[in-house]
């Protein structure tokens, strides 16, 4: 066979499984999440050995550390796994739902009623643990799943999709609800994408450059999940020491991820007491400032913020500092550099909390907290399988509800229309 | 300059616009929707001359009857576009609406703010009135649009997008809000499905061709709105004549359009008593049946159905029939080459009614009522910018909301993130 024709034979399986997936009840699907836990920590001898291939190839292909540490699987990794997936138990199964229902003057009861998407194509990169929380998602929320990991885990995926479709399948389940693209090969994912007739819907979770392939190949339905340039605006008459730990926390607890902020907007009235004060404490923990002319004013003995230090997303120790002159500069300045991700604004003026809502473009917009907190669990949406950075369909953190559609439902009495 | 740059330049313009439009007041959208309505109802003459030399250029074309007439504006029709601009302004504005909020464990309050997608595009065929109705809504819900109509109503398509564009400059809006792709080159959609940078948001609205072109080519998310091969399952037990009255209106009230019914599927147990008596009735009303063999020895003197029968989409005088065995071969019937559109049941079992509803894959499923009612205005959503035959975002009618995104809100008191 064909890398096409395996994975449209793929495609094929899940879309039956689809079908039965969707009319599941919610105890069977929770069963099936349960099998999957177990039938892991079970396994966990089994699942060290196939991560040793990886953790060896990966080692003997040069990867970073980080990366390596990335691929890594132990015994409490993969215990985690299994707790996640016991939390997808514990959410609500959104399937079946009515959003709402109302009647007609015609006497018609039309209504929305929460369905599963389908199938769903997951492409992602190193991190193995996706594959088993990707896929005790979609199985929630009704949806079969088509998985297509990095090469460098493909050892892992492998024997991590094969429990879990066992698991599955012992319970009853078709073995098509959770499918592991198994060659490494890049024409897979140019195959997947292509694949309209049999997916609904692909998310792509990776670096930029996969992304862009996606958008750019795809004909079938993508939701983007992106980077993040994220800025934190420190308005007039902020409380300092508010900002001053707000902008601590975006920036240091974790810097390698998205919604860690990158370019801080300072208002002119308050930078000069504002920004020696951030310096210390920045320095203290190794993180680098870059600033404009103004903030080199007060601050002189760190580097010059160049153009590209906008629009970069450093993922690390370092920061951008920007002077501004009023509210309105700041917006601008977010609406043009920032990647639409979160944005936060440290106030304590009323309307410019209000305006700031509302004018700043983004998935996550907020008033005096950490941009840190864009995250599925952290908005209370238990698990999340991305955040979308694009307008349709869903905008930031996505949980299960983000993973069904809903399908209008219509009650009449024989009506017919004039 | 370049087709691409002429293009580019209106995107940037649409963008700026957007921007503008995202904190318009409802009053203000309305007064420009009311100054488009007014200068329509002024321009009657200069409309209807624009008009002229698209239909003359069509006969010597060859257009067919059919396409003339939509093509065709009179006084009429100008009046009717002005009066739907004003029933957009009775429609409640979504944007701003805080769909829901909720308060985190730390004290955070999470909300979904409604906002617009930004920039729309509308690639559409033949009808000059969608310039103002896509206009018109795409306004309301706070975006900016690029339109591109069809090359056989470009003088109808200037001439209107001209008057509303110079309307709402009048009030004080930016001229990018609403724009026509001025050439009728080929390229421009090209172009236009390439513009992700740009454009949030993408809608097809015509011919299977021009749909397959659109999701083939586009980088910009696209909604797909669609053709539909609409069943309706007559169930053992159903008031036969509700049934009869239901098919009929599905077939004759308006064969042209995506929700009349293409295949009726009857139960076996009461095609003897049904099929003649809807024979009867349909073919009075010059309605072809073509049937399977089960219903060729009820009605001997129709043609048969051939497997090409349950694909087509006939929007025609001609209505496809099968005797099926019993629900769950119906509803396989459906799954199999239903194009997801509009699907209806009519029966009196409760059990089979709500599994109907479940099973049935399908952007609106019926009991007892015609797929006919598949309509923004039918079900009460105030006018449609199309229905949506795809999953992502909005599926079946879409009206204002679904021309919106949600943003996530958060306000805080200092948190940060553990």
């Amino acid at each position: 066979m064909s890398i096409r024709e395996e994975i449209i034979a793929q495609a094929r399986g899940a879309k039956r499984a689809a079908e039965v997936l969707a009319n599941l009840s919610t105890e069977m699907k929770n069963q099936a999440l349960e099998a999957i836990a177990t039938e892991l920590e079970n396994s966990m001898e089994e699942i060290l050995e196939e991560n040793r291939k990886d953790l060896e190839a990966g080692e003997k292909a040069g990867l970073s550390r980080a990366l390596l540490d990335r691929l890594l699987l132990n015994e409490d990794r993969i215990r985690s796994m299994a707790d996640g997936l016991r939390e997808i138990i514990q959410l609500e199964d959104p399937v079946g739902d009515i959003v709402e229902m109302w009647k007609r003057p015609n006497g018609l009861m039309v209504g929305k009623m929460r369905v599963p998407m389908g199938v769903i194509g997951i492409i992602y990169e190193a991190r193995p643990n996706v594959t088993i929380d990707a896929a005790g998602l979609c199985l929630k929320a009704g949806n079969a799943v088509i998985l297509r990991g990095g090469s460098e885990a493909i050892n892992s995926n492998r024997i991590l999709a094969r429990i879990a479709a066992e698991a599955i399948a012992r319970v009853g389940l078709p073995a098509g609800c959770i499918q592991l693209v198994q060659t490494t090969d890049r024409e897979a994912v140019s195959v997947l994408l292509g694949l309209n007739e049999y997916l609904d819907l692909l998310i792509p979770r990776g670096g930029a450059g996969l992304i862009r392939r996606v958008i750019n190949e795809a004909r079938v339905p993508v939701i983007e999940t992106g980077t993040g340039n994220c800025h934190i605006f420190v308005d007039e008459g902020a409380d300092l020491q508010m900002a001053l730990d707000i902008v601590f926390n975006a920036k240091t607890s974790r810097p390698g991820v998205c919604n860690a902020v990158e370019t801080l907007l300072v208002h002119r009235a308050i930078a000069p007491d504002f920004l020696p004060e951030l310096y210390r404490v920045l320095r203290q923990n190794n993180v680098e400032l870059r600033g404009c002319p103004a903030v080199r004013e007060i601050i002189p003995d760190i580097n010059e913020a160049v153009e590209s230090d906008w629009e970069e997303e450093y993922l690390d120790y370092i920061l951008a500092v920007r002077v501004v002159n009023n509210f309105e500069d700041a917006v601008s300045h977010i609406n043009t550099y920032g990647t639409k991700h979160s944005e936060a604004i440290i106030t304590n003026d009323y309307t410019r909390s209000q305006r700031f809502l509302r004018e700043v473009d983004a998935a996550a917009v907020y008033v005096n907290a950490s941009t840190r907190f864009t995250d599925g669990n952290q908005f209370g949406l238990g698990a999340e399988i991305g955040i979308s950075t694009q307008k349709l369909h869903a905008r930031g953190p996505m949980g299960l509800n983000e993973l069904t559609t809903c399908k209008f439902i219509v009650y009449g009495q024989g009506q017919i229309r004039e």
